[in-house]
């Protein structure tokens, strides 16, 4: 059984995850790729439970090293429940944010200790890592006024203009770290726009199955 | 103002940490000494939602890196916003179980490595240890026999024999490796009689203030 890949899409608070990830989808489906979408936090009915509890904007006094622990516990739950089963059934994993949110939110966001949250990854996840991580950036102002434009907001949405100064800044360097599992893709453009550079990535991704 | 102190009460399965602590607060409040009584996993709203999700039999799906995880988050979140407040504000704090109990039941009772544990441990608490932690002890089949008169059991109460044992035998191991901390009351005699040996280490705790 060949084991399937493990893809991640990253980005800020209006970035287009959704509408990309869709398009993500009926390319794969096309492929006849086995694949399947999941996010984080949650993915799981238990890791959901605590997506629920991270994002509950009642839950404001939720302090920086709970929110980072109830972070990795959900992955933790996401990994051993459906993310390592669906890649060793040769299943691709498509997942809505993974630990790099961890590193732009609570560490660079948060400001918590960059070397805390490697601790973490490496507890929980051993040597597992994406094999891509497609990054949809757009300056902060832009995806901000998206998300308004959505409506009501969650406990991260509420967060001001520099906390996603840094998120940004912070996924543009780990994009800078890690050139091979990294593709920024540009989500200003007009939507074709976007969905040629996306295929760029899928192509590469897709040509020696 | 000086500190207050911090006082855990630990045991496994039916060693009477109900009965016991409410002898306790009634002792500490016949000394007229201010005090808090909380409970882990819990202690605060958000790490009770915690505690639902820990012990909800519901989640028998639960990995234990998650668990383990969930437990740190519950006291992370319950050192910041109520034990260190209090501590600092001169009461003292009696906690139904602490970390000790993570070392018994997520150590012992499941097999994770106590070097894990450690490192969250000194991650989430930095230099803070209980002054005084009470282990109330009662042979496992005896707890085991107190736990099923009671009726419903929780997703830890479901475990088997030998998991408790393990769990006792943990709690001993932490006794003898931390003597000064530690004091260990047998709960098998009759009530009065356990009383007789609270009132010594309370006594202890109590002469110099």
């Amino acid at each position: 059984m060949v084991r399937g890949k493990f893809i991640t899409i990253e980005g800020s608070e209006g970035a287009g995850k959704s509408t990309n990830i869709q398009y993500i989808q009926n390319y794969l489906q096309a492929k006849n790729i086995d694949f399947v979408v999941t996010r984080e936090p949650g993915g799981t009915p238990i890791a959901e439970k605590i997506r629920e509890l991270l994002l509950d904007r009642q839950n404001s006094s939720l302090c920086e090293d709970a929110e980072l622990l109830l972070m990795f516990a959900a992955r933790a739950q996401h990994l051993n429940e459906l993310i390592v089963p669906a890649l060793e059934s040769g299943k691709w994993v498509i997942s809505d944010r993974f630990t790099d949110a961890t590193y732009a939110y609570q560490g660079g966001g948060r400001g918590l200790s960059e070397e805390k949250i490697a601790q973490l990854e490496q507890w929980v996840q051993g040597e597992l890592r994406p094999d891509t991580t497609i990054l949809l950036d757009i300056p902060v102002e832009q995806g901000m006024e998206r998300v308004r434009q959505r409506g009501e907001t969650d406990r991260f949405e509420q967060e001001k203009l520099p906390f996603f100064s840094r998120v940004r800044d912070t996924y543009l360097k780990l994009a800078r770290e890690n050139p091979q599992r990294f593709h920024i893709v540009d989500t200003q453009p007009a939507i074709d726009e976007v969905y040629k550079q996306l295929d760029i990535v899928l192509d590469k991704l897709t040509i020696h199955d």
